[in-house]
C-alpha cells in the first residue's frame, strides 16, 4: 500500500461525439470526491467546457508528492493530460469514455469501488516514457514537442511520396520513399503504428519502433532499436512542397526540405497508475478482440 | 586494439549446392593460415568432409582466451558453429559463402586483408544472446535446445490449425489457433520471423519477438517483449496428432497435446566478431535491396 | 419465387466440441420437415452419427430437379456437403452451427421461418466455382480432389523452406523458396487465404488467387488472376522429403520432389442458396467484425 | 502480323532528375524515325521542352487508325500520355527511361530494334481499362476525372483519420476510419496499391480493388471486385477538414464532407501495345526482384 493522495484534479475535454458519456462521469466523479475526506479540484481548461461546483487548480500549483489526475475521457484524453502531467510530474489514472481504452482503466459503472481503492493507496505505478523532437536546420530550432505515442513525419502539403534519410546513432540506415514515417514508444504501439504494421511492444520495454508507411521498398520493414538512441530524419530537397511532423496527431508543424527532425528519449517520464487487478496481457486480448471463441 | 589470438579453428559444412565455393575458400584460408605465426586447426565434423593438411581440435580442448573459430559459409553454418562456440565460450567470425550473409561479415574477395585485421586485433566483439527451450509435462523434460536465431511452434504431423495457450512470465496472454509461433531473437529476426511479419530489431536490443503464424484471429500481431521474461507455451488437448518444436530450423523434436514448452534467455551468449568497418545498418540495408537506385 | 423443392435431405458432420448445438437443430429440423407436405431424408453418412426417425437416401438417388440439402454445422460441415453436392447437382444451404459461417446463412433462433421460406421458392441461387487439381510426373496420375475453398501445398514432413516453380497458363511465373503456397477461389478468399495475407474476393469475381506462404524473397505478393487459367506447381528435386497437397484443409496426399501439381477450375459448380434477405456485404462486414462501434 | 502505322508521335515529359536519359532516348527515336518511311511528329506539349526538328501534332488531329504515339520516360510519363491516348483512341507504347518500367517495355539500348519491329506490325495490343470517378451532392457535379492506376481518397487537409463509408452497386459495404483508401485497376495494383498491401492483379482481370490505407479496423482487408460494379463512397460529415481524392497520383481535387465520390469502370480504354517477346509474369518477376539467386 502506498501512500495515499490528498488532492484530485479532474481533467476532461470535450468531444462533441462522446460529450454525454463524458459528463455522466464527471458528474459522478465529483459526487464521490464529495463525499471523501480529500481536495478536489477541476483542470483549467476542464473549467472552460464543464460546469462544476469545483474549484480549479493552476497547472504551476500542482505538486508531484500529493497529486493525482483523474482523466475521464479516452486515449486521446490521457494523451493532453499526459504532457500537463509528465511537466509537473503529477500521477494520471484513467476512467475510460472512449474507444480502445488501452490506457483509461477505469470502468465507468465501478468508478467509485475503484477510484476509492486508488486514493486509498492501492495502486501500482508504471513509468511510461515520451518522445521529445524537435526541427532544425543546423543551429535554428523551429518546433520542440513531445509525445506519448508517436512522433510522425507525413506528406503534409506534399501530394507525392516524400523523400528522407533516416540516420540513428549518426549511423545512416536509409534513404525511403514513402507516405512517410512513424516513430512509436511501446505506448504508442498498440495506436497508430499498430495500424500501419508495427508489432507490439509491451509497455516495459525500453524500445523504439519505426514503421515506414507505404514504402516504395516493398522490403521495408519496421524497425525495433533500443529506447537510448538518437534519431535524425533528413528531409530530402527532392520534396516539393512542406511535409509536416505531429505529435501524438495532435500537435502538428511543417518542415521543409532540407530541414532536420530530430527525436530521442524524453527526460520526464508519464507516472500512469493502475488499480491493483490490471494486467497488460489481458487489456491486450481484450481491446485487441482476441478472446472471440469459436464452437466449430 | 584487442589482444591476438594464438589458434584458429576453421568450420565449414558439406553443402551439395553451395560446395564449391566453400571449398574455394577453405583451400585459401588453409594457404593464409600457413603463412601466419598462429596455429591452425580444423573442426572434427568439419574435417569429415574437407581434406585440409590442418590436424584437428577435439572441442573440449578448445579455449576461451585464445582461440578464435572461422565459419566459411552462410548464415546456416555460423548457426551450427555457434552452438559449438557458446559451448565454449570461443568466439567466431564469419566468410560469407551462402546467400544473405547477415552473420558472416567476411567476403571471400578480400578474406586475407579482413581476417589478417582481425588476426592483429583488429575488431569489434559483440554479444548474441541466444534462447533456451525444453519440452516438459511437469516434472519430466523430454528435450532441451538452444537456438541463436529461433524457436518455432509448428504443425508437425497436425493437418489442422493447432492450438495453444501462450503465458509470459506467468500470466496468460492468449489462445491461439494458427499455424504455430516463432519465437526470435533479435538475431533471428532478420531471418524466418522476418518473412512471417515480424519486425527488425537491432542486434543489441535485449528483446524477442513473438509472431503468430496464419492466425485464425485476424488482430493477432508480433508481441515484442523483454528478453528476461519466461514464455510457456501450453499445446491444447484439442490438439489431434503431435506438433513440432524447432530450434534454428534444424534441431526438432515433437510435442504432444497436453505438455509444455518452456523458452528463456540462455545463460551463455556467443562471442561474434565483426571487421571494424561493419556497420549493421549497412548489412540491413545492402541485404534487404532497400538501396535500390530508381532513376525518374 | 422459384420451383419449390420436393424433398429435403438432412447433412451433418460428427463434431465432438460442437455436437450440442448441431443435435438440436437438427432435432428441430426434423420436427420441423415432418410438419411440412416434403419429403424429408437424411444423408447416409449423417444417419451414422444422428439418431433420427427420417429414412436414408443414397447419393446415386438424389435429384438435381427436386431436392435440397439443408445442412446443419460450420463452414466446414458445407465444405464436405458440397463435395457431395456438386456430384450429383443439387443445391445447398446452410444452418449456421459453427464459428464464422459464411456460408451458412440461416439462423438457429430462426431456423423455421427462413427455411419455410426457402422452401416456398423465396430464395437465390448462386453458383461457386472449385477447383480441381491432380498430382502427376507426366503419364501417370497419383491423386485427383476438388475443392471449394483452396488447394495448399505446404510442408508436409519436410522441415526446411521448400522449393518449387508456378506456371501459369504455361508461361512461367516464380521460383519460390517458402513454406508454400495457397491456391483459392473467392470463396476461399475469406478462409485460410485471408490468414495468410489474401485479399477478399467477391463471390462472385472469376478469379484464383495464389498466397505464397512465408516467402523468403520479402517482395513475394499474392496474385489475383483470372478462373480460366491453368496453373502448374513443379516440385523442385531440391527438396529432402515429400510435400503435402490439401484440398480445403480435408483431403491431403503428398508430392515428391520432381511430380507436379495442376490446379484448374472445376467443370461442375456448387449451387448455394441464400434467403432473400442475404447480402454478401453484411456478411463480410459483421463477421470479420467491421462494425465495431467507438465512441471517442 | 498486324497492319503498320503510317505516323508516330512522339511524347515526353521534363523531369529534372531523369532528363538526360530522356533526351539521350528522345534524339536517338528522331534520327531514327528519319531513317524509316514514316511520318513523325513530336506532341504539342512535349515540344515545349525538347527541341526536335520534328513538327508537332494538335491532339485533335490524331488518328485511330494510323498512328502510335511513342512515350519515352517511365511509367508516370505514360500515364500523362494514357490520358491523351484514351481521349483519341491512339494506341501507345513506352520507351523505358524510369524507375520500374511495369508500362513502358522498349528497352533503350535495344530501341531501334525494338520499334522497328514494332512500326513493321510485329506487336501485341492490350485493352487496359481506366476508372473514371466524379465528386458530386446529389445534382451538382465539382470534378470529373480519369485513371489508369488508381482513385486515391486521402486525407487532404484533414489531420485526423479520416471517415467515410463505402457502397458497392448500392450496397452498403462498410464505414472505414483510416488514412483513406486506394481504387485500383489491375495496371494500377504494381503501383502505389501493393505498397499499401493490395494484391497483383493480372492486367487482363475484369477487377477493382479497394485497398484501404491503416485502418482502426485491424480486420480491414483489400477487396477484390468485378469491374463492372459501381463504387460510392460518402464523406462523413465528422471529418473537420476537406479531404483529397487524386488520379493517378496526379490530378487531385479537393472533396467537402456530405459530398460523394463516385467510381466506374471508364468507357474508353487504352490501347497498350508490347514487344511479340513481352511475357507479364517476367517483367512482373524482374521488376519486383523475385529473380534474386542464393548459393546456399
Amino acid at each position: 500500500m502506498k501512500p495515499a493522495f490528498q488532492r484530485v484534479i479532474l481533467y476532461a475535454r470535450f468531444h462533441h461525439r462522446a460529450h454525454q458519456g463524458v459528463s455522466e462521469s464527471v458528474e459522478q466523479l465529483v459526487a464521490f470526491l464529495k463525499k471523501q475526506s480529500i481536495d478536489a479540484y477541476v483542470d483549467v481548461e476542464t473549467a472552460e467546457h464543464f460546469a462544476t461546483s469545483l474549484p480549479t487548480l493552476p497547472r504551476d500549483k500542482m505538486d508531484a508528492m500529493h497529486d493525482l489526475i483523474v482523466v475521464v475521457g479516452g486515449d486521446g484524453s490521457l494523451l493532453s493530460a499526459a504532457r500537463i502531467a509528465v511537466s509537473v510530474d503529477v500521477p494520471v489514472i484513467g476512467v475510460n469514455r472512449g474507444r480502445l481504452g488501452f490506457l483509461t482503466d477505469i470502468v465507468p459503472l465501478s468508478l467509485e469501488q475503484q477510484l476509492a481503492d486508488v486514493l486509498a493507496g492501492h495502486y501500482t505505478e508504471e513509468r511510461r516514457f515520451l518522445l521529445k523532437t524537435n526541427i532544425h536546420d543546423g543551429d535554428k530550432i523551429y518546433f520542440e514537442g513531445t509525445a506519448l505515442n508517436d512522433v510522425v513525419l507525413g506528406r503534409g502539403s506534399e501530394t507525392h511520396l516524400i523523400e528522407f534519410d533516416v540516420y540513428i546513432d549518426k549511423q545512416f540506415v536509409s534513404h525511403y520513399r514513402s507516405d512517410g514515417i512513424i516513430l512509436a514508444t511501446p505506448t504508442g504501439s498498440t495506436a497508430y503504428a499498430l495500424s500501419a504494421g508495427g508489432p507490439i511492444m509491451h509497455p516495459q520495454l525500453q524500445a523504439i519502433v519505426l514503421v515506414p508507411m507505404f514504402s516504395h521498398s516493398l522490403s521495408s520493414r519496421p524497425l525495433v532499436v533500443d529506447a537510448g538512441v538518437s534519431i535524425d530524419l533528413l528531409i530530402s530537397m527532392q520534396n516539393e512542397s512542406s511535409l509536416r511532423i505531429s505529435c501524438d496527431g495532435h500537435e502538428s508543424r511543417m518542415v521543409k526540405p532540407g530541414q532536420e527532425v530530430h527525436v530521442e528519449q524524453n527526460k520526464q517520464f508519464l507516472r500512469l497508475l493502475h488499480p491493483l487487478d490490471y494486467h497488460y496481457y489481458d487489456t491486450l486480448r481484450i481491446k485487441l478482440g482476441w478472446e472471440s471463441k469459436y464452437q466449430e
